[in-house]
């Protein structure tokens, strides 16, 4: 159920996307981070800015709470973000171990502002052959081993 | 056509999965970017040692990429990482523009290892709705109008 809290929140991170944009860090998307009714964390785009093409504002406001939090996952708190996140966000949000998504503009919206969300979504529903990134496979052999020595180390930090 | 120098680069990137993950740094992933045959970047694994869940080899080698050549779009440039990417650092592969991507292990040996890439490859196949993080829709003309302004706005810097 939708809350005031939600649609308060929400607003916080759309203000965000404006402000961003305005001040000239990037384009207009903005992104806060909830843990129990406090805002923990915050960003907005800031990829032209910093030259950064990961800096998109749910990455930001991630890497945010979890300075602030000091810990790599972000369990219990809830995003809010101007627009759907894209693909790299989204992922970085199931990363974040994060409890929920609220969003304000859907991917084709920001498809309609010339940005490559919806494309991207597309991207991932295709076999890695029909994608437009070509990409290939070598070695195999030689990458799996530190995979069988991380399986192999006792007490390793797993994420 | 695989050549010589991919076979080379490939092995440096997945000699940095072994040194991050020996390192303590975080998992067994490791990544470099290349430019005219000349490394530009290079990262490793450093969700756990940097609290950064968004710490991936590539998100690493990427942002060190920009930084060094300053600009957030990696044209002509080719990803050489240990690991198939995950969709978040795919994501990141096509947003920093980069020509190609080589691998070594695939996303199911990441799986085999203990890790969420294949889930998540799982989750992008399914509607919203069917995936497991719960995302909602709220307020989503509010949330246009700062596109609608980004649309309006001249000499603004495209990405």
């Amino acid at each position: 159920m939708v809350t005031k809290e939600d649609i308060i929140f929400l607003r916080q991170a759309i203000d965000l996307a404006r402000r961003g944009m305005e001040s000239g860090l990037g384009g207009p998307f903005g992104c806060i981070v909830v843990r129990n009714g406090e805002v923990v964390g915050e960003g907005s785009n800031g990829v032209t800015s910093t030259n950064d093409p990961t800096a998109h504002a749910e990455i930001m406001a991630i890497r945010d709470a979890c300075r602030r939090l000091g810990d790599y996952q972000l369990t219990d708190c809830t995003v809010y973000t101007s627009c759907e996140p894209c693909p790299m966000c989204l992922s970085a949000c199931y990363w974040a171990r994060l409890d929920a998504v609220y969003y304000g503009a859907c991917a084709a919206d920001a498809a309609r502002a010339g940005f490559d969300d919806a494309f991207l979504y597309d991207e991932f529903r295709k076999s890695p052959a029909e994608r437009q990134l070509p990409s290939t496979q070598l070695l195999g052999d030689e990458a799996w081993s530190s995979f069988q020595t991380w399986l192999d180390t006792p007490n390793k930090i797993e994420y």
